[in-house]
């Protein structure tokens, strides 16, 4: 860190300073600039209270330096780190893989249609929410573990991955025996009890980004799983919250080579939560895959104009095969390729 | 709700929409404007899924009209929510009262010592985290149930009701078996199974609103703890993330008369997490007493130089002392007075 | 609009508000719901003060229906509009332009190097500030008239259009004489008079969302040009401002398609400004094409680490010629092609 | 500045930094620390272009220490600057200043009725906009000069200082000639042409924050004024674009406290574009005033419901005459008066 002196600092505020700083068990460095004094402290303080310097007498303020977070850090690990969820779907490689399905399991023929199709369009997981964090309280909070058993009996059918969000440490060990990944979702992302439960539950997760975290707040948090032993985490941009008002959320898809840059996770884009509009979700996934995305999450929904819940930013499963066909073009375009594509050339004969 | 067609929508598409309103066992008003066609709901649609109407042909947007709470909502309720933490602490009255302590409690020494002086300084609660959500993983985590035990020991002493933090449903036991008052954090303000858990727990819940939430979701989700037929809430305004730099959080003062025209909950602010800035903290305080605040929660350290968390924004003993003068003659400016004024009259002597 | 009635509000408050609107020449509709009154407005209320009806007693809000812009929606005009802004470059067409350049004019040599370089990668437009509107009134400010004689020295030789920013009403006629397109930045955005200027000159006018407006207001201030009877209207989004700290601004792509969806003009990207970072620009020309915008605008300096100005977000002219090639492919995956593609050929050759 | 180097960073890639920052014409320390090196510089970088260095090779980033702007900084003035509008009222003294008046002026009756009222209420200034920034171009405009000679009369008559916006450079004498403060408005926050104008008229201008700016940005601009030699620059927050919904902007009051700490120009708020909800206005005030501001500019309609511009945020003058009375009290709890007390006291006989 960094602590910037006010102007009309005296040598005793400075003195003062440089002793906190000792206390603290890190080293000074104190350079006399033109206009103030600054105290450039060299150690690792990720660990430590920095605010409270600020409170010393003509402290102006502090300015951390070091990136908080260490395990989610580039320079932790060499290579990028890929993801597992089954056989096929694995998440940050060079394939970017599709997991689509409704936002809600609403019933078994809803959910079995909905993997069908996706499935043959190309999807290599299913996602499907059988535990709803809902906004409004009276609102459809999902089928609990009936949903579960729907999603698992799917996966039997289709082959596809398992997605499903968990909303309580309790519920874990219980999402965990069902889903091949579990979801944290965005108002959860600073939930750090279910985080370390995820995090020991060795599970792969696909983490959301808080809807108003910073990235430097979200690789931090992203820590509470890794640091419970877990390595197997995906990134999730769901959109953040702005100003704007013609979308729920606004979609920030400088994340993708922001994350890269930053860490060696791989990030997926959720363009229906992003957006909040189904009309504008194919135009969004394109875009993610040619911003460097590693997969995309997406809501299908056989019916949306029946959908149980977020119906007005589910696809169709017409309009998915639509999408995945430019898809597989745009990942080509970037040197990728569009995960399962042989399944799909199956599954489509 | 309001269902606004595109222009170029054809009969039929009203017609389509207007069966789907129906299906909704709600009723249509088609109205036939110079340049489009609305189509009106009539009847509580608060519980119907709605956003899936924008998926029917030429619809362009659904506009709620209904707010989307109700139990919180001033309708329900003719008279202000009075939360009564202990015998003196009742907030929502005439009186506004002052919560203060350190942000975590560390030391049988310090929480003592801090009790003391906020008692003398005035207020009538003493705040201090046992459990701490913090941003990151290497962080002070808080003494947990020992920590509980000291707030405990404090009240005692002091006399001075207990607020302290809740993290997670299964901890709600424990915690309300020592506090006077639960806290809900701005990072749980939509971790619902909490909510729910505080509900049942019949407490009080300081309930702060998420750093990105909107005053629409903020009732709604405190919907969760009153369904639990649970009166005692207390909203509490933390601030929101926004772009400003120089403070950690933009304090909207604005929401304190909106609460109070939308619901007949009590609300009070927290100028620490809402500044980030010890400076700042007691222009901030009389500012929400002056804008009709029920009460404040102040960090309060007696050595801020030494917190172990959030040392920045903590004011002293002394600094709180000198702002509750101010803050007495700011609640009487506004025909207010602040909570226990007696008691400390008698504590000072 | 929809006036939105307290469920307070009595048979009088209502009959006062109809009365203000018949007044405003309107007509109303009285819909009487189960939980409160709602008085649908018919007519085109574009024009009419809406807000002050918020002050009619129990009126609990206002709700606008009808967008408030009309030349600018897609209503009005069949076809999506073309801008030519040379014989090459036209934005809105088949063809996705790219527009490079420094973001001020140096010098001579600098201005000729990077013109140079720009249209052998296959630029079609040269920028280049002359006149610059600094945040810091101690920052360069541009050459002024000597660099719009520099940009045409650089037109001359290289074919390029050329695109630079105006300030002020009173210098529109000066850039005018040397720029094939004016630029108004997003400190402009809502300088009306500004915007009226350039709609009276005729020019093409590239159209910078303000940093902090919806689209609704954009459209609504494009007006200001197209009212003028200038058709030629190019809207950039260029980012807009957030919490987000990794970048300069939060690059909102989803604006591409609701822009097509709202209004015929077209829509290009500035990733430069929208990210702040060099090392962020390639990935988001990728995901500005794959969204659909219809160009590009990008700062390109041959020396960065000696900007004037922006160096920080400026890419070479090698990452230029690296990102073209992409985008190439990009656009072709989405169904476009590259403006300019055959001149490229040629220039490489 | 500070510039950090990646943790990657080789010797020589510190050596090229160094050699930058030489060139720059200042000096270096470098600092090598446990994880990644510092490059301290030493010297005033107020007027460089400090991005460039994050395209240096492994750099991670630019850190400013020194704040952007010199003139209007705390630093730079010993005590306080009062602005004199004219006799009476003098902003940035003991005396907490009220200027009041409609939105826009609309007819002379309704200047000349709302400025007695205001006055009897106890304004010090009217205020009343003749050219009208309008969002949408089909909206009144205002009266234009016939305004400002409107506004002329009724200072004659009620001896209140004029404040009135001006929208572009070539208006600024005209504005001049009758008002006695120019009023530089949100959307033009940045229109430097605007600010350099309005400095070199020596005239008190009342500089609206920009509803994206930062605290740093602001004040850098307003250097724009104060380097023409003009010292009479009242700050005015007035609401900044956030999430919210409830209020059409998000009065920040925090702003209060850090311009006074950062700067020494005086700081005044505007409750009514800050909230544009009449009903939320008058405990904004109150709030403002406990905050420690300066002054207060306040939307006043004889008759809000026929207002042709803002209808929503205006209070009536009896709402005004209350609020007054509160402020009064307000003022005073922290150490103030009321502006103009005398005067009122004799204009309500």
């Amino acid at each position: 860190m960094v602590i910037v002196m006010r102007p009309e600092a005296s040598e005793n505020d400075v003195e003062h300073v440089v002793e906190l700083v000792r206390e603290m068990g890190l080293k000074e460095h104190v350079i006399v600039g033109s206009d103030l004094t600054v105290v450039a402290v060299i150690g690792d303080d990720r660990k430590k209270e920095k605010t409270k310097l600020e409170q010393a007498p003509n402290v102006d303020r502090v300015v951390p330096i070091l990136a908080p977070y260490k395990m989610a850090a580039k320079e932790s690990k060499a290579e990028r780190t890929r993801v597992p969820i089954n056989d096929t779907c694995v998440i940050g490689g060079e394939a970017v893989h599709v997991m689509a399905g409704p936002c809600s399991v609403e019933s078994e023929e809803q959910i079995m249609d909905a993997a069908r199709r996706c499935k043959a369009a190309g999807a290599t997981a299913l996602r499907g929410g059988a535990f709803k964090p809902r906004t409004n309280p009276y609102s459809f909070q999902g089928l609990g573990e009936d949903g579960l058993k729907l999603l698992a009996a799917a996966r039997e059918e289709t082959g596809l991955a398992v997605v499903t969000e968990v909303l309580t440490p309790t519920d874990v060990d219980l999402v965990a025996r069902y889903a091949d990944c579990l979801q944290v979702g965005t108002r959860n992302a600073q939930n750090f009890k279910l985080l370390e439960a995820c995090g020991q539950s060795g599970k792969p997760v696909l983490y959301k980004r808080g809807m108003s975290m910073t990235i430097s707040e979200w690789l931090q948090a992203a820590e509470y799983i890794l640091a419970e032993g877990n390595p197997n985490v995906i990134l999730c941009e769901r959109g953040i919250r702005t100003f704007e008002d013609h979308t729920r959320n606004t979609l920030s898809l400088s994340v993708v080579p922001e994350v890269h840059y930053r860490s060696h996770l791989p990030i997926v884009i959720d363009p229906s939560q992003g957006t909040g509009h189904a009309r504008l979700v194919p135009d969004m996934c394109k875009a993610s895959v040619a911003a460097g995305a590693d997969g995309l999450i997406i809501e299908v929904h056989p019916d949306p104009e029946h959908a149980m819940t977020d119906g007005g930013q589910s696809i169709t499963p017409d309009a998915l095969t639509e999408t995945m066909q430019s898809l597989r073009r745009v990942a080509e375009a970037v040197d990728r390729v569009l995960g399962g594509s042989d399944v799909m050339d199956t599954a489509s004969v």
